[in-house]
């Protein structure tokens, strides 16, 4: 690896693309640990998520910028998921021989400008070397105590609103793997779909609206599919879910993306995975309220799409039948 | 994987193998983040290390015991080198279809023996599958403000100390690498250089005490061997500095098995990696206070090897000679 980034030396350029300050990092990288001040009445919330090649991207057709955004979106997405405000990365690399300088710095280029975005600062990391180009990022977020927002805290009967279209990260999955067989890949039909999975983007800012609004009794962040993600939330809060799929919000143009690459459009909403978008419920009776708050707010993607009711298991109403959708998303190798 | 641990089942149940409580720590695992109080009036240190098979660890000798101990270790060590206490943990692992079940266990088994043993808490984590076994570990420590060790504190005129024998890890892994061919390699001989490099032991009690001592001016644990790492806290400190091979501590057996794995000693001890000892700078006449110091709270180990002065790089001092041997170590993958 002699003409190729050593050690630390890479996360240090890495850290150097930068121009995200916070004056509570007292030392960053550079020395064996970073130093962070503890700030006090206030609360950090920590995610941590792997990616590796092969398994949670592919190297033959995602873009460097846009898989290095992405390896921090989805940490992002857990942060947002409690309500909390993006503060520091830390970022773990094992780079193959096949990787070469131009690729890391355009990866790098996307990570920096995923970062900045939401204010965040890196403050350490470790490179190595690895046979499969392995991603493990480590994001604290900070929140007010008593805000951060559970997947527990449901009750039956309140409202289940989720923050964007379902499925289309699942459908631009599914563009990418195939694209060299699908000759509507590089139109504008294609394009959100294969943005949605190549770089999706954390909703932090509704994340944290969320949590203040004190409307929102629990939430998470949709990575596995909302049959799975609702389940979820449904299992920790002890409470079961009804939803309906003429409520289920598309991306324009899901219904003909759907009907192109031949797959059932209400099976790629419930169970495609990696939208990054939020699932919530809300106080019983709350939801015009809700709407209108975040309307004030400039944030209305949202939709309700169902109940939370005292009986288990997650319902989805289609037509004239009920069907129990309780986990039969794809189960998605990472935490998110 | 059908059989397999899914997702987030295999770091919960390794969180139910520990004992350890921290009431700061409000949620751990179970939600999209952990979430910790911050405490005012202190800060956290966090270090973070990948560890991938193949490069750091070879599974067809490293039991998995041992490899669990050692994935916590080697960020301990770097929570110990600035003088902090552990508190939390954050453990992602992509695990191939050739790791099985029992293998895992007694891996976490290991991992819960070293945190326990350092009074840290699994706060959270994420499983993967991946083609080759990799661990990123992510530790937090505190510190009370002003006490954390840097590197870059040291002057010219210091005390260099390092906190154990150096080279027995090197030569463990030799031992290790090789042990069908050595007919020593089950003696009681073999025995501490093969645990130094499988299972080494971090420095965390002796790094507090060294913090809490005010004479010791800069800092950093043993990843690389000495002849790197102190040209590290050198160079971060903008000094020089002089050791004396004679100074040099060696585990009692060092000069035979090295004669048996064909080595040259002072080679091994100051190129030797991962010993994950501490190497730390002393104020000037303070080197037999900071010993009765130590002595009184029985860390008795210590050894000063040489001093630090303002003529840059680092000398080692061998019978009539001077040989410079700045960043003369293999370069380690790891940041340790």
């Amino acid at each position: 690896m002699s003409a190729r980034w050593s050690e630390i030396e890479f996360i240090k350029s890495l850290a150097n693309k930068g121009h995200v300050a916070d004056d509570n990092l007292v030392f960053g990288i550079g020395d064996d640990c970073a130093v962070i001040n503890q700030q006090a009445g206030k609360q950090f919330l920590v995610t941590t998520d792997m990616l590796v090649e092969g398994v949670h991207f592919d190297l033959s057709w995602h873009p460097p910028e846009a898989l290095g955004e992405k390896c921090i979106a989805v940490n992002l997405s857990d942060i947002a998921a409690m309500g909390g405000r993006p503060r520091f990365a830390f970022i773990s690399i094992a780079i193959p021989e096949s990787i070469n300088n131009p690729w890391l710095s355009r990866w790098s280029d996307g990570v920096t400008r995923m970062l900045e975005r939401f204010n965040c600062v890196l403050a350490g990391g470790d490179t190595v070397y690895g046979k499969e180009l392995t991603v493990n990022v480590t994001i604290f977020g900070d929140v007010e105590p008593k805000k951060a927002v559970y997947r527990h805290g449901a009750s039956a009967g309140q409202h289940i609103f989720v923050s964007g279209p379902l499925g289309s990260a699942a459908a631009g999955l599914i563009l990418c793997r195939d694209h060299r067989n699908r000759s509507y890949f590089n139109t504008d039909l294609a394009e959100p779909f294969k943005k949605q999975h190549l770089s999706p983007v954390p909703e932090v800012e509704l994340g944290t609206v969320l949590a203040e609004s004190g409307m929102v009794t629990a939430m998470q962040d949709i990575s596995d599919g909302i049959a799975t993600d609702i389940a979820h939330l449904c299992c920790n809060s002890g409470v079961g879910a009804i939803i309906n799929e003429e409520l289920l919000p598309q991306q324009e143009g899901f219904s003909e993306m759907c009907r192109m690459i031949k797959l059932d459009s209400t099976e790629l909403q419930i169970s495609g995975g990696e939208d990054y978008r939020l699932v919530f419920t809300v106080e019983e009776g709350k939801d015009r309220e809700l709407i209108r708050y975040l309307e004030r707010k400039r944030l209305n993607r949202v939709s309700c799409i169902g109940k939370t009711r005292k009986e288990k298991g997650v319902l989805l109403v289609k037509e004239d039948t009920q069907i129990d959708i309780s986990f039969k998303g794809y189960e998605h190798t990472s935490q998110g």
